[in-house]
């Protein structure tokens, strides 16, 4: 039985459960990037649509089918059949099946009220409907994962139905029984009580069987459900990965993973996949557009932050003192809010990626993590923009030519547009070029669009191989948005060609100069790694 | 003993442990305004400042002093005497005596790794130093609180110790004894059982001693780790009311005593106190200057809205369904998305809400409807601008008449910034108001500041009471980021007047005017709301 093994799967519903969360909107390649990130650190199982009731879902599901995945099972989402009528009969039976997934996760109710009151059948025919749905999909050769939805409601107010439900499924075929907290009021300690009912009762029958977690944080204990249902003999923990979900969010598997493995010892993630969590959450809110509140448990800026003057001592003498485990275990950092001190040797691993003959003592290192810092508090966050971060160690180490200077770019927009013209915005760029100037001006759908159409055509003459990229994805990020229309913004593009993409970022209060940041770092990156020999003199020639 | 009581002692440290969270700063007023909004909603204990490592504590505490407060009583707080000094001879006790309150909290170390490797003494002197520092606040008169610092911690690696010390300080004198995680990263379960022990040790000694429970969330467990150590025995919880503090932040006040209170049936506030609870935390995140996330249990404002379309069918036939108690307990609202996945009876009942006498069948409701359906094809999302849905119905409806019209507007923008311009965006607006025409000029930032300072300008000429409205919130979000530069774009903007703030959306595919969609929405809800009587005629005038 499940309660004997080490291992917990981990499985992550961040497209379907996240997806629901006020303000979320993925698109296919969001998605497609999100399985990639989830794949990268070790997640068992994605619950990636649900084909039924968004049909958008199906075209994602053929998508992801050419991809290929190290770890990652792909589960569609989908509801019992409806009541009184045939499985075969069930048109989101058919979609769910036409995704053409190994695994499908079906839900059902456990809780006689939502029965009854909710989706109005009798009881008997709600466990027909888990035993028919079950029964179906095992003879289509999917892997079932059963949502016994609302249990534990279900289990306070009529307990004897919702383990029968729970033993249907089990009955039926199910190789996983999630246990789902679905409105998320349910006290820690009855959650813990009723999973071990629940493994209790079906471990001598079903030892293979696994038993899953679901919670939702609408009384703030998602996390520590998850853990005390673990400690009750649960397997499978189901969350998102940053927490965000219809409501008050879903369990947060970015902050439930370090606890089981670093603390109750279970078999979760790899070590150095572990040492990806801070990374990838922050990768997945960039491509959400959340933000992660700081004081985040493990992955938070502010996790490891010290700001007492007490306890900046006592981590001085052992970070043992105020600091429950290793910032670096989870790929985090520590920093002291008074001394600037922090997480040299973090970004010293970073620089290293680039620079790998570089050592800590360098006075190089301390002019990169200087010029790093600064930018950060600026408002950069190079989680999301690699290839910006390394253009800045290239400038600093004095490995980067300048390929072109500007001289000056101007934006114009007007509304209504004037006369005939298509769009209302004009950008100019003029730059010099190995003592040379070139002058471009160029339409858009907005400044921005016209700025890039004219700057990558007044350095195409210069640099034919610009001719073949593309900018395939553009985000904007106010930061500090109290101070509204003068607020910092932080652009964050993504350029490709062919296989490769790279990504960039500008920081400025004007947006208009911070996706000029980006613009020209997307640029200078593909010149750099083309290895196209810049012009030696770009001041002006005439 | 403290078990057998159903009274919870609130005690907040917003003002001491909460001042700890990166960020945050009080001024002497933003202390005193923060005692009062305790006290109004009903907290016991506001633990205020630490006069011994801070002097500026000493002022807030002489000017609290003068407040009639109803029900808080202010507690000083600081360390147990220095090692090897007599406590007479200890100048933070003085100041923490100086302080003047009746009350007084005096952490300790409970862990013994703390006491030989931090601060650096024996075993034995730590607990003469527990001893005499509550013995002498007992003399002087003082109810003293002992927080049992990295009690958990300690249990786990010398329990007998961490034993010892809580039992000094029962025999000193103390009436309560808080058991701290100060590291935060005590899983629940040993939370439990520790807290189990220490009261099954002390309660038949110690009939009337409290046993205090106060948690950090540095593995997202704070707020179940206190339901469980209350369930254990616990009576006195501590946190700080929205759940700021060093790194991760303390347990959250604010989402524990509505779980206490409604589910586990404890005596923590009256229910017209609860009621207060929403407007209470975002009061204090106002004065702190920080945001509540829209994601937090009970008084977050996605705490009870609903987004998915089966959700908002269940919460339609009975509220019960997914929600797991009523808003109106904690001063919260229940919110219906109006997105893809809602149905036509949700955006009916948004609908009803602006136009009460309108049925389902009514033409305009059609009209209406499919307004917000093309509005929503087209990249708007009202979830989180109701201002601009409100003004989308009273157009539809007819009840709207146009404040201005628009000849043109104009952005110039230019790097770098010509002769000694200090921002480089110029934004021109030109309108006609009842005949006559009027145009402005403004600087900004970026173009869509500019543009802002120039629309308010050019009609505050007409309708002086937009002088008093200001920009709070600005956020951007790219759609469909795959076009990138040419995606297009949402931009939901937040205004404010004194106590009222409202918030408007526009979208296209240029920022600029996406934002000027939204501005304008901004400034006729106003002219709206104000009851303003439009002139008449906006046409060319002259």
């Amino acid at each position: 039985m499940s309660r004997f093994q080490n291992k917990i799967e981990l499985f992550d519903s961040t497209l379907r459960d996240g997806a629901q969360g006020e303000g979320i909107s993925f698109s296919v390649l969001d998605k497609i990037k999100i399985v990639q990130l989830l794949d990268e650190i070790g997640v068992d199982y994605v619950e990636a649509g649900n084909p039924g009731s968004n049909p958008k879902d199906l075209e994602f599901f053929r998508e992801i089918s050419n991809l290929s995945l190290k770890k990652v099972k792909l589960v569609a989402f989908g509801a019992t059949r409806r009541r009184n009528i045939d499985v075969t009969e069930d048109a989101n039976l058919a979609s769910l099946i036409q995704a053409g997934t190994d695994y499908v996760s079906i839900f059902g109710k456990s809780w006689d009220f939502q029965v009854t009151d909710i989706i109005r059948t009798t009881l008997e025919e709600n466990l027909a409907m888990i035993r028919d749905t079950i029964g179906y999909m095992v003879s289509q050769g999917k892997g079932v994962i059963f949502d016994a939805e609302h249990f534990y409601d279900g289990y306070i107010e009529h307990r004897e139905y919702a383990l029968e439900t729970v033993l249907e499924a089990a009955r039926a075929g199910a190789q996983s029984i999630a246990l789902c907290d679905t409105r998320g009021g349910t006290i820690p300690s009855i959650i813990a009580d009723a999973t071990r009912e629940v493994v209790d009762l079906l471990e001598s029958d079903y030892p293979d069987l696994i038993i899953g977690i679901h919670t939702h944080n609408d009384i703030s204990c998602a996390e520590a459900s998850s853990l005390l249902a673990v400690e009750a003999g649960a397997r499978q923990v189901q969350g998102t990965f940053i927490g965000f979900g219809e409501r008050c969010g879903n369990a947060n598997l970015a902050t439930i993973i370090p606890s089981l493995q670093l603390k109750l010892g279970f078999d979760v993630l790899t070590p150095e996949e572990l040492s990806r969590l801070t990374y990838t959450s922050h990768a997945i809110a960039e491509i959400s557009n959340i933000s992660i509140p700081h004081g985040t448990a493990y992955i938070g800026r502010s996790a490891f932050t010290h700001k007492g003057g007490m306890h900046i001592d006592g981590v001085s003498k052992n970070p043992k003192a105020f600091e429950h485990i290793a910032p670096e275990d989870v790929g985090n950092e520590r920093r002291f809010l008074t001394s600037e001190v922090s997480g040299r040797s973090t970004i010293l691993k970073q620089i290293q990626k680039y620079a790998p003959d570089l050592d800590k003592n360098a006075p190089q290192t301390t002019h990169i993590i200087d010029k790093l810092k600064t930018l950060e508090m600026e408002g950069y966050q190079f989680e999301g923009a690699e290839s910006s971060f390394e253009l800045v160690i290239a400038k600093e180490l004095g490995k980067y030519t300048p390929f072109f200077s500007l001289d000056h770019y101007r934006t114009l927009g007007e509304m209504p547009p004037t006369g005939d013209a298509e769009t209302s915005h004009t950008a100019v760029v003029k730059v010099f070029v190995n003592g040379q100037s070139a002058i471009e001006a160029a339409q858009g759908d907005g400044p921005v669009h016209a700025l890039d159409k004219a700057l990558r055509g007044v350095l195409e003459t210069f640099y034919p191989c610009l001719a073949q990229i593309r900018l395939t994805d553009y985000k904007v990020r106010v930061l500090d948005s109290m101070h509204a229309s003068a607020a910092k913004v932080r652009v964050l593009i993504e350029t490709s060609e062919e296989e490769m993409s790279w990504s960039t970022m500008g920081v400025s209060t004007d947006i208009i100069e911070a996706s000029w940041l980006a613009l020209v770092d997307s640029i200078e990156y593909k010149l750099m790694k083309e290895g196209v020999i810049p012009a030696s003199d770009h001041t002006k020639g005439e």
